[in-house]
Parts: C-alpha cells; structure tokens; sequence
C-alpha cells in the first residue's frame, strides 16, 4: 500500500493486439512499451513513479513467460514497483491480447505542467532526436538484428529524471507519442498560442536526416517537448527548436510558414 | 489531479466479453458492474472512493452509448470521480471486448484491514444475503424482466458505506467475490485459523432457501465478510454466521464438520 503527502498523478494505457502491436512481436518488448509509454505520461508530469497495476491477459506459456520477463526487465530499469492488477483470461486461444497499464506518481511541482502552460516570450524544447522510433521500425521490418538500431522502437526509454529535473523550470510540457508536429500543434491549441519550429533546429536520427518531415510526424519517440523562458539555461540535455509566439491565424508555424493543408502533421489514433 | 494525506489504496479489475458477461447483456450492466466490482475491493479496505481510471474499448454506436450511459449511473450513484484512463479501438469489430477499471481509495484505518487479520476469539458477521446475485442470475436466464430480482446479479452494490463504518472494529475484512464458503476458506488459509460457520444462520435469498449450500458457493454477491470480537455490537447492518477458531486439521468447518472432500467451495477463476 501507498502512503503518501500531496499531489497524486494517475495514467493509464492500453495496448491491444494487431492495433498497438503486432501478432508476431516479441512480448517482452511489448510489455517493457507498456510500462515505457505510462513513465513518459508521468514524466511529462515531472512525477517520481511510485507504483503500477498491470492488466494481465493470459496466453499461451511462451507469451506468458516473455511477457513477464520484459516486464520484469522494464521494472527493474525504471526502478517502478508492481503494486497489483488484475490476470484475466483470453475469450478464446486466438483472441487479440488486450494489455493494460495504470501508472501513479508523484509530480514534483504542485500543479505539474500541461500543454496549456505555453505563453508568448518562451522557447520551445525538446529532448531526444525525432525518428529514432521510425529508424527502429524500419530497421525491424527489413528484418535487422542490429540491437542498437531497433532498440528505440522496441524499446523506448521515457525521460523520467528529465521530467523530474525539469520541474522548476518549464513551462509547458508533454511526451511526444503521436509525432513532433502533431504534439507541438496541441500545445499551441491548447495554450491558445502560436508554436513556431525552425525546423534545421530540430534534431533527427541519423537515418532519416533525409526525410526530416516525416521523422517529426511519426509517433513513439517518447521525447519531451516543453517550453523555458527564452534565454534560460537548460537543466537536462536538449535541444531548443523553436518559440512560443502571440496566437495569429495559425497554430503551427514550420520555418515561419503554416504546414500545407491536407498534409499530415502525425499519427492520429483510430478515434 | 489528486491531493492526498496518508494510505492510498489501488485496485484494478479487468472484464472480457465472452469471460464476465455474455454479448448479449446490456453494455449498461457490465460498465456498471465494472464499477461496483472494483469499489467492492475498496469497501473491504474501509475507503472512500477518490478516484477511477477507465480502459474502454471502442464498438459501435450502441455499445458505447449504453456502456457510457450505465457507467454514468454507477459514477453518480456511488459519487466516485473518474479522473480518466485510455479509449481504444477494437481490433476488429467481432472481436471478444475487454474493459478494465482501476479505482483509487483512501482507507479510513492505516494499515486497512486484510483477510489475514482474523484471530481466534473473534466472530465471522456478514452483509446481506447469500445467493441474490445466482437468483437474479436464474432469472434473467429464464426471461424474466422482473427488475427486482434481477438487479442484484445486474446492479450489485457494492458496501462502500458499511466497509467505512467498519474501520474502527473489525478485524479481518474482505468482498465476497467468489462465493462465501472459498472465501471463507481463503481467509481462515491467510490468517492461520480455523473458520466454523454454522449454516443455519447464514441469510440466504429466498428464492434459494431449499438451495442453501449452491447459494454459498455462488459469486457475484459483493457482501463483505468480517470478524469482530466476540460479543462486540455491530455498527452495520450485518448477520454474525460463525467463528474464528485456532487452527485445527481443517480450514473451514461448516456445522462443526469439514466440507466434503471434492465438493466445490465456490467459483474458482479460469487460473
């Protein structure tokens, strides 16, 4: 059981078969993702995880195994403990897996940051490079074994200090799950602001340093993007991309121009 | 967002079309359900409710429209905040739909009680009736729209009240989910005792008076199931059905005799 002194931030996430994964994926990988994409919601809270409960469907032994060997990996590498949850068992042997995560933590600032704290006069961050996630995926889907190029697709590594160290400091922030451009736009929308990125700032995955536009309209990069006084020095590594402007006709602004219309700015889920 | 002072309790129970309800219930009866099963956990921990994420997954119009309808009754009937959670899309739309709720609760006893905490000298009291939830059950089984009847396998409410009230007397407490006979046995496994019950004064639904022995190895009640000492005035509405004993050769003695060997105890899940 918990015991705890103030603010309490809850998330949850959950990932289904043949929508958030593949059939043929590794189950650790998806298990240490499911636990990864709850931490980068808490970071971008500036939370200190301070414990899970996982929704559990039961498989078959290889997929049951797997899974909790990749969870087990992801819980000793973020340091978050597994209060409970619940195992319930599948319709049927051939029914999509349903998997689902609630994550609690304690933010380290008293209202933590949202997207709506974007204001006119700051300078828009971000960790990371954008695309390190698409590089991966490609890399898998070519049927790569290189570890090192996969590894931020299968497994991303949510920026739970940099949330934490970022706490005195930012403005807005939020984790980057659906895209660079997509995300950035939110802000903006929310914060009733106009966000502005240059994009030779933005820095991307060696592999895609070609196709810029469309590493920052891919998701699952898990980064932070959040804004700092412009001029302020950064506590954690970052790069700054861009800055938050008075709101004119346009949420988005890509090197001082909106993004065309009808082009995608990220990935939309299915709702 | 949360503020807290102290213990926070959190559970989740997941629910799977096909596994807890059939396709052709009223997706207004299982989100209830959802909710009542998870506040049931709360009320054996003494909590007031703060909080409740949902995971929904997505169908068509009807399908949300009623599962949203009866999740908004069961919100305001239990006045339990939802803080938020994930929606996500189905597969595809035959497949099997799985729903999962976690719920937030501040105990009003540190540490809350547990089914660990029964001790010799101590009475075993029970809320409402065994069997309503199998009557209700039949019922809706045999085309009844009797809503009376039914409700109690529909609409359980879960002892949110009672389980506060509580707090400052009983020793072990826990929700009888699986039926009163394997959860008595559970408790009597994790406290290191002996639990005799004599089923002559355990309150039966009177529609099963001549089906005593099915009613208390029936689940779905979501009664709760508590000692206090001997001879101690009950502050709840709650039926004193047997005792703690030392630990003998048997966990639970129905009448002064153990159970026969072979004789399912209640409702064991699929694990």
């Amino acid at each position: 059981m918990l015991r705890l002194n103030g603010a309490l931030v809850a998330t949850h996430d959950t990932m289904v078969e043949g929508v958030h994964w593949l059939p043929g994926q590794d189950p650790a990988d998806v298990a240490w993702k499911l636990v990864a994409s709850n931490l980068s919601d808490l970071a971008a809270k500036t939370c200190r995880p301070v414990g899970l409960l996982l929704s559990f469907m039961l498989g078959d032994e290889a997929w049951n195994t797997r899974f909790a060997a990749g969870l087990g990996e992801a819980l000793a590498a973020f340091d978050a403990p597994l209060l409970g949850g619940d195992t319930v068992s599948a319709p049927s042997p051939d029914a999509p897996k349903v998997i689902g995560l609630t994550a609690l933590g304690q933010p380290r600032r008293d209202p933590p940051p949202s997207r709506a704290d974007a204001a006119p006069g700051q300078a828009l961050w971000i960790t990371g490079q954008c695309g390190a996630a698409l590089a991966g995926f490609e890399a898998l889907q070519a049927g790569s074994d290189d570890q090192t190029l996969t590894a931020p697709y299968r497994r991303p590594v949510p920026r739970v200090a940099e949330g934490q160290a970022l706490a005195p400091v930012a403005g807005a922030m939020m984790d980057l799950s659906d895209g660079l451009l997509l995300d950035a736009a939110r802000m903006a929308e929310a914060s009733g602001t106009t966000i502005s990125i240059e994009t030779c700032l933005v820095p991307v995955h060696p592999a895609l340093t070609r196709r810029k536009r469309e590493a920052m309209s891919w998701g699952d990069d898990y980064e932070l993007l959040f804004t700092l006084p412009e001029g302020a020095a950064c506590p954690v590594e970052a790069v700054r991309i861009g800055s938050v402007q008075p709101r004119g006709a346009h949420a988005l602004l890509l090197d001082g121009s909106p993004p065309l219309a009808g082009q995608s700015l990220g990935y939309r889920h299915g709702i």
